[in-house]
């Protein structure tokens, strides 16, 4: 974002991490009341820094949410990707995506419900950058189905679809779970895994 | 709703079926803006006719959108019951049960973007009535799943997750699907369910 930084007025504050204490208290803030409902001067007061500070680092309230959700987004891949390095084959590498996708939701709740929820209605317009972000996750996870289907370790009827029901099942996640609850996210990703590895028709 | 008939204000428009075309109109504006930008004003100007005209009909934004999002859900479940007469087994009536949510949802594609991605964050509150709905769907779902294990027609690991599986394939289309592209949402629907009928590991 150093492009940002070059374009940026007002007078940065005198706290430890500034950058990264706005984005946290604007993800809180966008999660629980959504994007449009909340005002820089929210972000401002939450941090307790100026207005004025808050510019320095991110000239508008669009700049800042795009940062949140492209930061998250390359998180996500990084962290999931960090748990693909043992798995061998694409079913476990599946599974494994499943598991470390649901572990990273969790413990960046709020993160998530300001990316899929944050904004309402159709009116979201999404970057270039996000885009490529996502394109790139969503390309994983069809490289793996493609393997099981080369290898013959997975029975992949549609690709795609079979690409989107996961990530279904995994982002419809932020609308419904609560963390911190008796059962953790990973638990009902390897509940989602065993359907779609299983299927519910009886094997004889 | 006569509840809130008699406890109404303003006069009531001069055309046909007033309170239809003012829901119709307030659909559309909360899917593409959302709730929180979409004024009653600009409701009253979609259709026509006066803020106090629309406040006849609606005392607040907030009944006017429980209003959508209630008889959506109750033709929902009216739709998906009359699609369920005819099949006799539960993995019959389960594609049945999807095939007809993925149909009824591409018909009513603005009113489901407003239901589920009409209010942005964590902030909206459900009313009773709507979780009395929404509940009394999501048991026709696990009803099937169980009707499935005991008769053997289905094995489910899990019959709460797999319910959540099968809805999140279904509501997240609300977030990706464009309605009349090439593929209509039945289709997609139809791989869903094939992935979670077959499963990925091949059968021997």
């Amino acid at each position: 974002m150093s492009e940002t930084a070059t374009r940026s007025v007002g007078r940065p504050p005198k706290m430890e991490a500034p950058r990264e204490r706005i984005l946290a208290e604007a993800t809180r803030l966008f999660s629980r009341a959504g994007y449009e409902a909340t005002s820089l001067q929210e972000v401002a007061a939450a941090v307790g820094i100026t207005k004025a500070a808050v510019y320095h680092y991110f000239p508008t309230k669009q700049v800042m949410y795009e940062t949140i959700v492209v930061d998250l987004l390359n998180r996500l891949e990084s962290h999931v990707v960090a748990n693909l390095t043992a798995p061998a084959s694409p079913r476990d590498r599946l599974r494994a995506l499943m598991l470390a996708h649901a572990d990273f939701f969790e413990a960046n709740y709020e993160a998530f419900v300001t990316l899929l929820h944050g904004v309402s209605g159709l009116s979201r317009k999404i970057t270039e950058h996000e885009t490529q972000v996502r394109d790139r996750y969503e390309k994983m996870v069809r490289g793996i189905l493609n393997d099981g289907a080369r290898t013959g370790d997975l029975h992949v009827a549609d690709v795609r679809a079979t690409s989107i029901a996961i990530l279904a099942m995994l982002n419809w996640m932020s609308r419904w779970y609560k963390p911190r609850g008796s059962r953790r996210a990973r638990d009902f990703a390897e509940d989602f895994f065993v359907l779609i590895d299983q299927g519910l028709s009886p094997r004889n």
